[in-house]
């Protein structure tokens, strides 16, 4: 059996098995320092943060039909299963380290497309130089489903929750919005650098990612700091020929959105533009006391399980 | 909306969303010392291990129509979710500490069958103090999938792999073998306490939980330690009325094996007997050599997207 070079698209899992399957993956899985015992042994073991950082966990999944249709490249299926978890870091101002992955598909999958999701894995994970230190395959009669637990570290001092947001705070968000499911959900780049870019310059008072669109995602935010929101609609940064409401709705833009002392704002916008030129920022409105007035309505994002209307 | 105290089974995922099934579910998970922030912030933040001791991490999920059947009491499945990675910690001798789960299901699932799923998750995780510090659901047109992943630590002198067996080592295995899938396999207590006393005690060469069989596992075993191996068939310890193809080939029995040195027999066997009365300990065979003969041949176990014959 010379399955590796016989690999076109033929084989499938089912002929394969999880041994051999594993036996071809993990030699090419990114090992970076801090990696004790990768996949392959019963546990991942690795080198915990040093002293004084807090650990940080996050687990996200992404599912045939739902996240992704059948038919699309696999490549960009792994690196969206990748990223997605490490856009909670950049919520988070966490630095992602170390990935396990659940691969959930049917026997008939073809050997050839799992390993090109884990090009995407691989590719993504190396992007922010995080180590994938466990792999788990698992045969399923229903649509694929790829799940990715990531493990890193921030520093007590750079943490920053949802919960901190003040009244009176400036809101920003980094990008343009809408438009992603177009293409840009699967080839999206967390903002990890411009997180600990801000968490290293300022005091960034609540910050999270814009998984399910603006609408639903800053009440959230407003929620966890107990204070309401007002948004200037006019301002919103929006991709081309995008209508605002499809904007805050449609989820996926995994853009930053923070609170911010309106102290900062001249500064944080002269010194973003200098290290970020590529990227706008943007004030979108603020934080205010939250009054007996209901706070401004927005137009809902993608909520699992939520069925429209 | 009272959905609180109208669910009764009657109430579907759909019907509620994410954010409220989340609320009602995280005010009751078990969140011990050592949790920064838990499930409902963006990701999870923990104290790191004390300085010296490594983080294990290891993912794993089960999957309705392959790990446990559709009708099967749903805080059975919970437990099991939970208590298969917690098995492989016994494997690694590492202490578990906090749990991410996520949960992927039909927007058709009842809400209350959600919430003794979660039950059977909680009541897993507090048998070994670990703390769920996250939870994802994501819907699914396909079978229920739940996995869990888990992050813990291992003293680096206590660490224990597959690779450390040596030619002449006593094989031992804990519990007994075969009929797990009758009932056993949703309601077992992984052998953390066990491993944990080995290790502290004795010099352990290699170890795993078997999971997939004897017939399957110890062959890893061997294969990752460089040795062969010779069973005492006859010395196998079974099940009431379980057959000894069975017993090896079935799986799911999450018992210990491990490899020793022969000195250590004796004092094993003396010391066990008085902390563990209950739970049988037995010598099965040896590693040896590897030699040109081929290994002693076993029935093979349960192994993924392998068909039989």
């Amino acid at each position: 059996m010379r399955l590796r070079k016989s690999a076109r698209g033929l084989i499938r899992l089912g002929e394969l098995g999880e041994d051999r399957l594993l036996e071809q993956l993990l030699p090419h899985l990114p090992r970076g320092k801090g990696v004790v015992a990768g996949a392959g042994e019963d546990s991942a073991v690795v080198n915990p943060p040093v002293g004084g950082d807090f650990l940080v966990l996050k687990t996200d999944c992404i599912i045939e039909g739902v996240h992704f249709l059948h038919g699309v490249n696999p490549h960009d299926i792994g690196w969206k299963a990748m990223m997605r978890p490490l856009s909670d870091f950049a919520a988070t101002s966490a630095v992602p380290q170390f990935a396990l992955i659940t691969l959930i598909t049917s026997a008939q999958t073809e050997v050839e497309w799992v390993k090109q999701l884990y090009r995407g894995l691989r590719r993504a994970a190396r992007r922010f130089k995080v180590s994938i230190v466990g792999g788990e395959t698992s045969s399923t009669p229903g649509p694929t489903a790829i799940s990715a637990s990531v493990v890193g570290f921030v520093e007590k001092d750079r943490w920053v929750t949802r919960s901190g947001g003040k009244d009176g705070d400036d809101l920003f968000v980094t990008g343009r919005l809408g438009a992603a499911m177009t293409r840009k959900h699967l080839q999206f780049v967390p903002r990890i650098a411009e997180s600990r870019w801000l968490t290293k310059n300022f005091s960034i008072h609540a910050m999270m990612d814009l998984s399910d669109g603006l609408g639903v995602d800053l009440p959230r935010l407003a929620r966890a700091s107990k204070v309401g929101f007002k948004i200037e609609m006019e301002n919103l940064p929006l991709n081309r020929g995008v209508k605002i409401d499809n904007a805050i709705s449609e989820g996926e833009d995994y853009e930053l959105l923070f609170a911010i002392s309106p102290r900062d704002r001249d500064l944080l916008e002269r010194e973003w533009q200098k290290k970020f030129p590529k990227l706008p920022l943007t004030r979108i409105g603020r934080l205010n006391r939250k009054s007996k007035i209901k706070d401004q309505k927005l137009p809902r994002g993608y909520v699992h399980f939520q069925q429209p209307g």
